[in-house]
């Protein structure tokens, strides 16, 4: 049924349909069911999340058989997400297992149980499809073209590795000692020469996904003190990997649930975890990683909400999760356009300056298209809610110091000297004077729009020498826009060095 | 044209219209268009606005004529205003002008020239008019009920003491000289001596509004380092305002513009508003008001929304309140309202308890409300975005204690034992106890409500000495919730000092 469909936070949008999907991953260790609400070809966002750490996995390894108990969790499981969805009015359900399913010998005694009491038909996926959806999870939310994906969730295509059957082989007691650990150690390298193209090459990346990457990479950030909540898109560095590793080695369990980030129900597995990423990242040669957060659920549904693409990849991830943030907020096109529209054409007339490339344009682009989302919080200070839902939003394929810029773009856009604050520690040489270029940008394109219809066409620079003369093209009286922007000439001398003139044009 | 309207953030929720009304109050000091967008009966937010300082006022005491350059701006204002709605689409605008327009001798001209060059109706309110809108706002935006409004933005029924005409006249010269300011005292006292009914009485309270208001409470805030950054229900303390008074005497305008909190535009007519309002609360005797952040522009907003209602008031300000946040973002009606049944079920059953009476019931139902909202922006840490929401927003009616209270129990509504962090210096004694209790009745009925399908129906609580038992009351299998509120009894240990256990009962 077609639902005419407006947002509250967006009043200026209808859409045509909105869904929901719950995907549920059965997984090896732990279960997971994720609803999607999506407008197909709009947005996309996950609305609700249930996980329930069954361990499938417990004694697969010695047996080939999945144990009763975890077995009698799993269909209580499954029949809590099943009443879930009812209630939650959920039709299109997709439930896929992986490896503990795939490999056990009792799988289809197990799963007739589950559909016969909870209705749920579970999708048995083999290693390629797992792994290609974990691929495709990826592809669509880094900017990874050429290098590895390697998935520490459950298990690869060829190696048995994951964290639950590690722990239980090789390092089941806690403290580890030294002679485990180097045991383990050398199990893992013997693995991994079955794959001798896994090896670092230029301009490649290595992208990991998996419960145990996410909750290791938790803990290497609270270790660091990082500035920023969120796990994807963080670099790992196999230094603070292995810090993290000594840190875990000689601990008990109660011990280690301790430890700063770690998951609660992972303190048992998570050395066996942490181990195996560095191990990969030493065979491979790579000193970092990008931590990926997405995984088989989100491959499952991407396949489904990019169908139209073949294969089902957006173009453009980054634009992609711009717009995806730009549309679940409010969001008044016109205006932020025309916003994009004036502080681009400025930047591209400013091409002579150095910290102006197509990286800066590119993140220009994006917070021109994000200033205004904290209004749906409130008007007040919409600067400062734009700051806190993009960084606790997230962009899916820009960096933490890229998304870092774009968030300390919008804090500023309005008034103010920006200033990093403590995401100082995330940012690089020169970004205090990028972040600077940027904003004046954005405050003299938000200030000449601030009738928002567009009366501004354009702006025409002329530089010459420590004068910029800014000509304000448009077929109307653009005292009011020219007296407003005025009062900010003084950003665009400190970051440009000129001072600063508007002329205005009529047409 | 009915539209069918579903937001993104609340994909359960389908409504018949979104509208869109621009509201252009024609003030004294500055001109401020505020769009607010709206569904009949169910949720509505300001969202934009567009403020210019135009003194309209000024220089009109000395011969009754507005002047010729702030007419010229006015105009140009009106024209951008104009602009803006129609590039905006919106058709719906409501012009209004108070005291300086309805005092000077030239308005017809100037609002036939504002007719003519921007196309908009300004219809002149009379002074009990402008007082009526004002006490709309007032009724529908706090709890009071006996009391007296004080409406220093422009000017009262009977008395001439706004800000700019006050500065105009009384206090010309910065710094401000001793014998300028006690001449300008008594001038107040006066003035109010015309209003012998203006005096506190028992169980009567205080409300003021106005910018000037706002801008002298906007400055004792960061005087006191106030954790909150929220103006409207802020308690304003006479001694604290006579303080800031003190800090303003001695300085010059472009000192005082480096206060804290001072609005730019305001730091040469703040004294004389911060000495009205001071006098204002000596006469009455008065030594604290609440600050209303609402005002004539919203006044006119409720006339409309409230149109059914007769007189256009909320019967419950601060149930409309609470609704009005959960309808625009994350709601999900049937889970929220299950967390709500349940929650405040145990609560009433705990009615022995010193600290479980009407008024923590209320703050309760308000956290069983909301505590989801945070799933808008991330279902991640959702429980830390609901606690910066609520924050921001705001809730009108509540007082900003109650405010810290229910963004704290959503903030631990999951895992850990809540602290006030910096919020602690607006609690009360004894609060940390409530929170404490609070959260542990949210976080167990949200646990016995995570399948999300309200299958948990009821629950029974037996006390007896230091046991607590609770009875489970379900048609079906409650293993699953009942296991997951197990992992919860530490907080419940904690907050009512019972060991708590769990007897499902299938009815």
């Amino acid at each position: 049924m077609l639902k005419r469909f407006q947002s509250l936070a967006n009043p200026n949008e209808v859409y045509k349909d909105v869904r929901k999907i719950a995907i549920i991953d059965v997984g090896s260790n732990s279960f997971r069911l994720i609803v999607i609400t999506y407008v197909p070809g709009y947005h996309f966002q996950v609305t609700d999340e249930v996980r329930e750490a069954v361990r499938l996995v417990q004694g697969l390894g010695q047996t080939g058989f999945m144990r009763a108990a975890p077995m009698d969790h799993a269909v209580e499981t499954m029949q809590l997400y099943a009443g879930f969805c009812k209630a939650s009015e959920i039709t299109d359900i997709a439930a896929v297992a992986t490896s503990a399913v795939r490999e056990a010998k009792n799988s289809a005694p197990f799963l007739e149980r589950i559909k016969r009491t909870s209705g749920i038909d579970v999708r048995v996926l083999s290693g390629e499809e797992e792994a290609y959806y974990g691929y495709l999870a990826a592809e669509n939310s880094t900017t990874l073209r050429d290098g590895y994906v390697l998935d520490l969730g459950g298990e690869t295509i060829s190696l048995t590795l994951g964290a639950v059957r590690t722990t239980e082989e090789w390092l089941s007691e806690a403290p580890a000692s030294k002679s485990a650990v180097t045991r383990l150690r050398k199990h893992i390298r013997d693995q991994l020469e079955a794959l001798p193209w896994f090896k670092v090459a230029p301009k490649t990346r290595l992208i990991a996904q998996g419960g145990s990457l996410r909750n290791t990479a938790h803990i290497v950030q609270k270790m660091n003190d990082y500035p920023l909540d969120e796990l994807h898109g963080y670099l790992l560095k196999s230094s603070d990997l292995r810090h993290a590793i000594e840190e875990m080695e000689p601990l008990s369990v109660e011990k280690r649930q301790q430890i700063p980030g770690m998951k609660f129900d992972r303190a048992d597995i998570a050395l066996a975890g942490a181990i195996v990423i560095d191990e990969c990242m030493r065979y491979a040669d790579y000193e970092r990683l990008t931590v990926c957060s997405q995984g088989l659920r989100e491959g499952v549904f991407y396949e489904r909400f990019l169908a139209e693409n073949k294969p089902p990849i957006f173009e453009d991830v980054r634009r992609a999760s711009v717009m995806n943030v730009a549309h679940l907020y409010h969001y008044q096109a016109s205006h932020v356009e025309h916003v994009e529209h004036l502080a681009l054409s400025l930047f591209d007339q400013l091409k002579d300056d150095e910290l102006c490339g197509n990286n800066e344009r590119a993140l220009l682009w994006a917070a021109c298209m994000l200033h205004d989302i904290g209004m749906t919080i409130d008007y007040n200070d919409h600067h400062r809610h734009g700051y806190y839902l993009i960084l606790n939003s997230g962009l899916p394929g820009y960096s933490h110091r890229e998304l870092a810029l774009i968030a300390l773009v919008v804090r500023y856009h309005r008034k103010g000297m920006p200033e990093s604050g403590n995401l100082g520690s995330i940012l690089e040489k020169d970004d205090d004077k990028r972040l600077l270029k940027m904003t004046a940008l954005v405050r003299l394109a938000e200030q000449l729009d601030r009738s928002r219809d567009g009366s501004v066409k354009d702006v025409r620079l002329s530089i010459s020498g420590d004068l910029a003369q800014m000509e304000i093209v448009s077929p109307v009286d653009v005292s009011v826009a020219i007296w407003s922007a005025q009062r900010h000439v003084d950003i665009f001398q400190a970051a440009f060095g000129k001072t600063l003139e508007f002329i205005p044009v009529t047409v």
